[in-house]
């Protein structure tokens, strides 16, 4: 079932591990199959070493069944779930505990984009979400997650920002597909190492103008990006 | 003698120099053989490189005495058997000088628990011990060090909090089996390296709320725990 | 056409990513035939797995028309060609978004020169560039970066002074080849890294004295340096 | 000519740049022979790629003479000479610019003894150097480095403090061979790096009391060490 969906997503898995995302067996990424709405994650608690495609397991994304596979999915699915609902045109979701944007999510504060590394992948400062209640907290924790996520983007369009801190947490970060989201984590990560030595460094640190945060942003995506071939 | 636990110590120790935990010779491993109350143990001043299993030293926990090996075991010897006397339950020790937990370990600081990361292994901070006295030092110095870490733990239970700062000196790590004290010691270094990132990028670090702190414990830990296969 | 220059840039563009300068696709090194005026530069976006010498883009320096080569050049190339207009004896330019090197320029400060290493390269402060102006941000965004970097010049050599942070942005470092380009651009990243952890340990951090900074300078560099081989 | 001590300066230099101390070609290290006072040096400019044992230089301690190679030895050998003659009973030299000790160097600061790491390698803070004086710069600027050097030990036993930090330049380390001296430059990276994570973490750092220094320095030093193997 969903085998190309499966082996991306294990692929996307993997490479979060290589990129130094992961310390053990933290983080999670999902795919989405649009069509059938179903969703592919990786399994609880497995080590990165022994993660094959037949381990990812597939589940109805607005039921939250699981269609396919024999072992736990991520104590984080009910997140991912919410998400895909709650966000139209994501494909793909990574979920890590990456140090530095770890340090942000625990700090409890969005990350300012002080230069044009963070305006070419996101289009202002990573958004923070509120620390969940303790209601929350008790109950439907995993889901409660990313219902506060979803809240966090009232204002926000999420392929503009397409990561956040959850508060005490740690990031999510989402793309079209799972590889566009690992490289938008890799890129959180690195912005948020960036932001805390630019921090260290300057006495008054301010964010870049906006002008120039649109530039970077919009170099980049949209009907006029002029980076990459075409 | 003890073939098996010495094979797995041996592999423990190799894993935390793998893991980036050990800078030169520093640090080691040891394992418990509850039934006969054995200790194996790596020997002191050995290269990673060179080390084997038949290699490990073997002593009585209770009496200290060696039972097995010819090489001298680790000069931190009489602190993993203080501890093993002292905290029932616990078959692996971890001493590192990991960079971070040694650094709060300097700082004379327990390390707050500022994120979910924390929480998933350690039910609250990690603890500091006191500074030992002038005689503490002078006299049965590795001895005393287990005595102030036990002291440390009078109202702690050691298997909500297996990893403890000594003060001035770095951390110890603990676990059911000598894999699961890598584990934890793995854990507490980037644990320690988050701590110190956070409090670098929040004005007011604050940890995290009890409620949070437990939902995240508990998904890992006891009869509730839903995290991993089952 | 080229096809030693070609060689040249591909091997320093695949250096810059060895050497730990890049994250992804970021960062660009491009190298000057003076005899023809023609420049060779990465393609854009194309990653460093598959880059090869005949993927590397060749462009005319005055007209900035290509010459050779099927895909787009760099989205930087307008302020490549700037600087080898500007900078007479320039056949290498590195630009990156290294870690450190880049949150100097977020924190819009020029990097002190701290100690002999510093000394060794550059003659003094690594200048920072002016924040350009939201007329220079629309228009002609990269060809503008040139001009602001070479407005910096004015009253600086930069043979003295072969590196230079763009505010809000990241590093742009040259010399008379693409290899001694990468070498400004990997000591670059180190000395700025050093200036924070600098900063970090000195209550009242200062450059050293001119005396030094020459010494050190002139042990390397002019005709009467004495460092290396003859 | 001294054909083992070239061979074992050869693999402490390569051991340095293994270590992660070296950056491009910055660092020597060097070597004597007691019984001719003869020192190996490592030469000046070259990669560590291409070093080999017959690259290395032969010197007079005493009158600075090149007896043996045909390359001119590193820029820094007149320091090493200074050190020879005015430490007895020292027989390797490493001088490197690795990163957290040079910040250290630049910060001129001596390292406070923070922790039991500290003391296992090093009786006391590392001590730092005056900065030299404008003559000093000027004329015998690398003699001069080592005479400011020894000035420093005045009071101070070499083999008690086998590392110093050189005032806006960055450190030396020595000792009983080349291998030992190299083992001195990690640990010194390693205590430098970890001292400035210490103040970070502490409102009021402080170094460890006298009594627990020594312990721990005299449990791997002199007639009553009881550290390692037989």
């Amino acid at each position: 079932m969903l085998e190309a969906l499966r082996e991306d997503v294990c692929a996307a898995n993997l490479a979060i591990k290589e990129a130094g995302l992961v310390t053990l067996t933290w983080g999670n990424v999902s795919g989405l199959d649009p069509a059938t709405r179903s969703m592919a994650i990786k399994p609880s608690g497995v080590s990165y070493a022994e993660l094959t495609p037949d381990k990812i397991v597939v589940l109805a994304v607005d039921s939250g069944e699981v269609l396919w596979g024999e072992l736990r999915p991520s104590s984080d699915t009910p997140t991912h779930l919410v998400l895909y609902r709650a966000f139209e045109g994501i494909s793909g979701i990574v979920h890590s505990h990456s140090t530095h944007a770890t340090a942000w999510a625990q700090a409890r504060r969005p990350i300012p984009a002080y230069g044009t590394t963070h305006a070419d992948h996101f289009r202002g400062a990573v958004p923070c979400t509120r620390m969940l209640t303790a209601a929350e907290m008790a109950e439907e924790y995993e889901a409660d997650t990313g219902r506060v996520i979803a809240e966090t983007y009232r204002r926000l369009d999420p392929h503009e920002h397409p990561s956040v801190l959850v508060a005490g947490h740690g990031p999510f970060a989402w793309g079209p597909t799972p590889a566009k989201a690992v490289e938008n984590a890799i890129v959180l990560e690195e912005v948020a190492r960036m932001a805390s030595l630019t921090e260290a460094a300057a006495q008054d640190p301010r964010p870049i103008p906006r002008t120039l945060l649109d530039r970077h942003f919009l170099r980049k995506h949209g009907k006029d990006a002029y980076y990459g071939q075409r």
